[in-house]
């Protein structure tokens, strides 16, 4: 408890994996500490997306990047 | 708003971008016409899963395809 | 094929049937002609949220729908 | 960017608002902290789920709980 | 491992406890025999969808029910 | 209908087809025995996930079976 699932999108190469390693324990953390509940069985599930199959108000993640 | 995922088998090398760019869109302002809504935040994500990997009915669509 | 999940806040008493039934043979119809597919195994799923629990940016649906 | 979606089970009359802003806003700022990356479109989606339906290692929340 | 999400329709009243146990357990049960892995943190989380929420084709299950 | 997705870690070169195979059909046939329904629609969806994005009590997959 709980399943925590993250979609980000795949850039820059993608996460490292100490960046996952610290987003997974931290979010572990976070939940433990405000529900006051054991951690030991939360999973936390991370899937990297292509900027081309994630969309914002109907335009591509790889699209509003060049914008920028 | 919202979040929409869309999981669809990757058949004949993947769904083009054009193709995906098309239904995020239409989607995107299909949701905002019928609800009335700004979609400026809507999120739509494309996952393209191996034919192996989707079942109807206890069959693979890799299976179904070659009985057609 | 496929399976799209839709998740949307749950606002104004929430989607009536006729919205709900045109965003999913909208979707459907959509999904079909874009990728040339019969679209009789796609499955649309709708699912309403409470605006407390739906968040963007770090801020409830609930917070942000007051600022306007 | 990202979609986050929480699954945790109902317990002890739900979590409260207050618990909820806590969760969503502390996961953002730690997305946003550990990829660098404008948090203005994350989304995070809180789902409640009853003790009934979730199940670890083939056994509901409902019987683990009683157990301890 | 691993992580197991059904979504049912809610038909008759919806699915007893027993029912959803059974499931639950027979799917863990399962998947600890096909892959020779240890089940004990396997996740089957059970959601239960309104017929009008629920489309195949385009159509929801509460239309295709009538039609039978 | 039921939708059911299973996601679970990709180990030792992955899943086989037949073992894929024997899952979607076992809880196809499962779910369907249970509920006394027609299973001719229901979907099975099974995600292979990287051990270095599978999270459990906040530590990797990876790093959990090297415990072992």
């Amino acid at each position: 408890m709980p399943v925590i699932n993250v979609k980000m999108t795949k850039e820059d190469g993608g996460a490292t994996l100490k960046q996952k390693e610290e987003l997974a324990k931290g979010i572990t953390e976070l939940f433990s500490k405000i529900f006051n509940r054991s951690s030991s069985n939360a999973v936390v599930l991370i899937e990297e997306i292509n900027t081309d199959n994630y969309y914002i108000g109907g335009e591509s993640i790889t699209k509003l990047r060049k914008k920028k």
